[in-house]
């Protein structure tokens, strides 16, 4: 990581009493968008796939369409130009050709806009003098009074607002504590997707591209202050002033987890950073003792920041060292202890009290209380389980509890019984009484929910993991597919956490 | 790991004269199957469950039933004992009560049956010394002349015998390159339902439970020597007699690749290992170290099992050092690159003319014919990716290539055309192609597939993913669904296909 300034452009990075001035409210939360780029014609330009998102999710404001030839589009007239909108602009997008960019940001900025996303490519990227010199005046005008996020980026995603990213129409508007910054409006876009189904909820999401104007220092500054953000996760290829970004960092990782996810840490992935988003990578030894200085979780991939994120979503503030681990059967369980051993964590045998009581409700024969707990039945029923996982609370070296379900194992019982799996399988009174638990007896309980049958003929098992892991998530209990990913996550949140302690 | 015979019995471990007598063909291959334990009266006991386990996976032997009571079970008349049956015994499979099993094992020795599978529990893992005793009883009684599985096993599943295991019914009868043994009934099946769906397909696989006479070692010097036979994997907990496991291993693995998951070397993990098979764990270090000078290739997990099986299964036998990326946007490419230095792999720049053949076909903006490819179309036709894949092979740098596909992006085109994702998406015909291009360049082409659209809104996308599995598998073409475990898995090939080199 470099640090001072490194563009070749004379305009000033934006300082402190500039970002103190910026509208931000107006940016993630905009009564009035301008679109400019739509296609009167029926086309399906970037312009009027962003429009039809905004649509789609259903954004309050009012969006205002702009092309020269005007007419119509999905029901709204089109300004021939920015000058001739009425009134106010909150937010002008602009997903016309680079060549057309510069005079609409110009007439949005004097339009009174706060903020302009600029969706198209072509600028800084292409390492050619042109693309350098037009990202060159979007600075200027940036500087000159708007605030822009991107060029060459997917833009904004704020469930509240309902403003949406490109190209993204079924995004989620319920709101939650995870905001993401990323250059890559390609990863952005999958993290989002793969977030949704894994639980994650959103605040604020911005995929700023060459981060012309607004970028990672000072959005990371905003997010660390924003009440609706509770853990801001980045993906990071390069920055443009390292000193700057590692203050923001180190303010913010003071306040809420950072996860950082950086990309282009290998030769060839520094070079390929170069040709995505024209940023300076490093190399990996400065970065992880860099990043690990200011407090920041350092992840090593996409999976591997969302499962973090939904740790740090749904689990309460604090540092879990004692696990217990109930269901799944012997190698599983010691599959567990292996695992959470590799993440920090610690899976005591249970004290003579609750090893008493948890083996009282156990068969006599293939079961064991020590911990892990092994029911020595995959269909054990919810009401048992709640028995064991209040006896195993109740020993203090305990912090949490896991539960492993073999959703599985239910399309064999159900096809016994002539049944469906969803009729076997009582997984809503499961995630009830598991809830009740983990609320009454102040600790969490996790699941662990692998599926060994993923295959064309077990679409039936798939679908009915996919409605058991939305059952528990909708309680705010954590789910993951893997024993690994849950130990990694929570060994995330107790380094976080624990960072001021000595052990 | 402890070495020399770790067995309070009396009974000698049994000596290599005694394995090369044992008739693993009649034992894997049986055409006389006797089943002790079905229930005649329509309940579900183990042997019921066993019998009807064979039907359904359309075991061509002839099924035995056994229990003293007679009638029939099934379509079968059941024998009220073994000494009834009429002529050869080649395997008697034993799910009686546990006080029951030694007559039992006894009468299949004395009618002449290669070998025994005790599925009943209740032996050496009880901890107790009525549970001991029997089990060096079971011993007895093979020293005398019939090999034991078990007891307190799943058995064998064999596709090409159609012999299964318990208690899975569904297995396929497609036979392949793969081997497994573990004591664990539990981690077996589940790694053969994981298997199923990445790609495996077995040869034999053992569950040998608490391993009473045959186990690890020598199955391992059997599979070793047997030519359906390409990858022998192996879950181990503990082992009996380490000297004779470490040379058997050496041994096997100097012939093809073994792959090996050792339970249980966290401290909490080896207390669970105890109570699980009774088997002695030991450190994490030995083991590390053990099992590397003896040339296995270690996994931490049931998934980066499957998934170096299924690299071993369909590569070819040579150590793979420079790879290419194509496809995935630019995000992907720079995560590829990265996760591939993580395992060893390099990711060349294209030579000139590659590069030039290859840019010569891309669009003039946003794309990269460097490597990582960037495309720059998620929907990029498959004519266009064969011509891109044959390009790039003419780089001698370049030892296999990778395509990644994102399925889930064709949901939304095929919302914007109103059509399904089969519509829009022609895999079939990619799979074709790259199948083509993989043959004549002679350098295999090797999927990732991530999906980031898994929840119950998406089964559509599921599905699709599935099927497009299924293709590229069907074609000898294996897949990955996150780049990381590619690498991973093409890593522990080099490792174990370079052994010999100084690099």
């Amino acid at each position: 990581m470099k640090t001072g300034n490194q563009d070749s452009s004379a305009v000033k990075a934006p300082d402190a009493a500039r970002a103190a001035g910026t509208d931000y409210e107006r940016i993630f939360h905009p009564r009035r968008v301008a679109v400019a780029g739509v296609s009167p014609g029926g086309g399906v330009g970037f312009g009027t796939r962003y429009l039809t998102s905004l649509q789609a999710i259903g954004f309050e404001g009012e969006i205002l369409p702009v092309n020269p030839k005007g007419g119509e589009i999905a029901g709204l007239s089109i300004f021939k130009n920015v000058e001739d909108i009425p009134g106010e602009l909150d937010l002008i997008v602009i997903a016309v050709a680079a060549e057309a960019v510069l005079p609409i940001l110009e007439a949005g900025r004097k339009k009174g806009a706060a903020g302009a996303v600029i969706i198209t490519s072509g600028f800084r990227e292409l390492g050619t003098s042109e693309g350098i010199g037009r990202e060159d005046e979007v600075r200027r005008i940036a500087a000159s009074g708007i605030r822009v996020i991107g060029p060459n980026c997917f833009g904004i995603y704020c469930p509240k607002s309902g403003l949406t990213f490109f190209p993204n129409p079924d995004l989620s508007r319920e709101s939650g504590p995870v905001a993401f910054l990323s250059q890559s409006g390609g990863l952005a876009s999958d993290f989002m997707m793969t977030g949704m189904w894994m639980g994650l909820r959103f605040s604020k999401v911005v995929s700023f591209g060459n981060g012309a104007d607004l970028r990672e220092a000072e959005l990371l500054r905003y997010l660390a202050d924003d009440p609706e953000t509770g853990v801001i996760a980045m993906y990071v290829e390069g920055v443009r002033d390292g000193s700057e970004f590692l203050d923001a960092l180190k303010a913010a990782a003071a306040k809420k987890p950072v996860v950082i996810l950086k990309g282009g840490l290998s030769s060839a992935g520094g070079r390929a950073v170069v040709s995505h988003t024209a940023s300076l990578g490093g190399s990996r030894v400065i970065w992880e003792s860099v990043l690990r200085q200011a407090g920041a979780v350092q992840v090593r991939d996409l999976q591997e920041m969302a499962q973090a994120c939904l740790a740090f979503s749904l689990l309460p503030e604090r540092v879990y060292r004692g696990l217990s681990f109930t269901g799944g059967g012997g190698a599983l369980g010691i599959a567990a202890c292996d695992a959470a051993e590799t993440f920090g964590l610690e899976v005591p045998p249970l004290g003579t009290d609750a090893r008493g009581r948890v083996e009282a409700l156990l068969p006599k024969s293939g079961a064991s209380g020590v911990n892990p707990v092994d029911v020595a039945n995959p269909y054990a029923p919810p009401a048992l389980l709640e028995k064991i996982f209040r006896a195993v609370a109740g020993d203090s070296r305990i912090d949490l509890q896991i539960l492993i379900v073999l959703t599985h194992h239910f399309k064999g019982l159900a096809q016994d019984q002539g049944k469906t799996i969803e009729e076997v399988f009582p997984y809503r009174e499961l995630a009830d009484r598991m809830k009740a638990v983990a609320v009454e007896t102040d600790k969490p309980v996790v699941f662990v929910l692998p599926n060994a049958k993923r295959g064309f003929p077990d679409m039936d098992v798939v679908e009915i993991h996919a409605k058991v892991r939305e059952a528990f998530l909708e309680r705010g209990l954590p789910v993951f597919d893997e024993i690994g990913d849950a130990m990694r996550a929570i060994g995330h949140v107790n380094r976080c956490y624990g960072k001021g302690e000595t052990s």
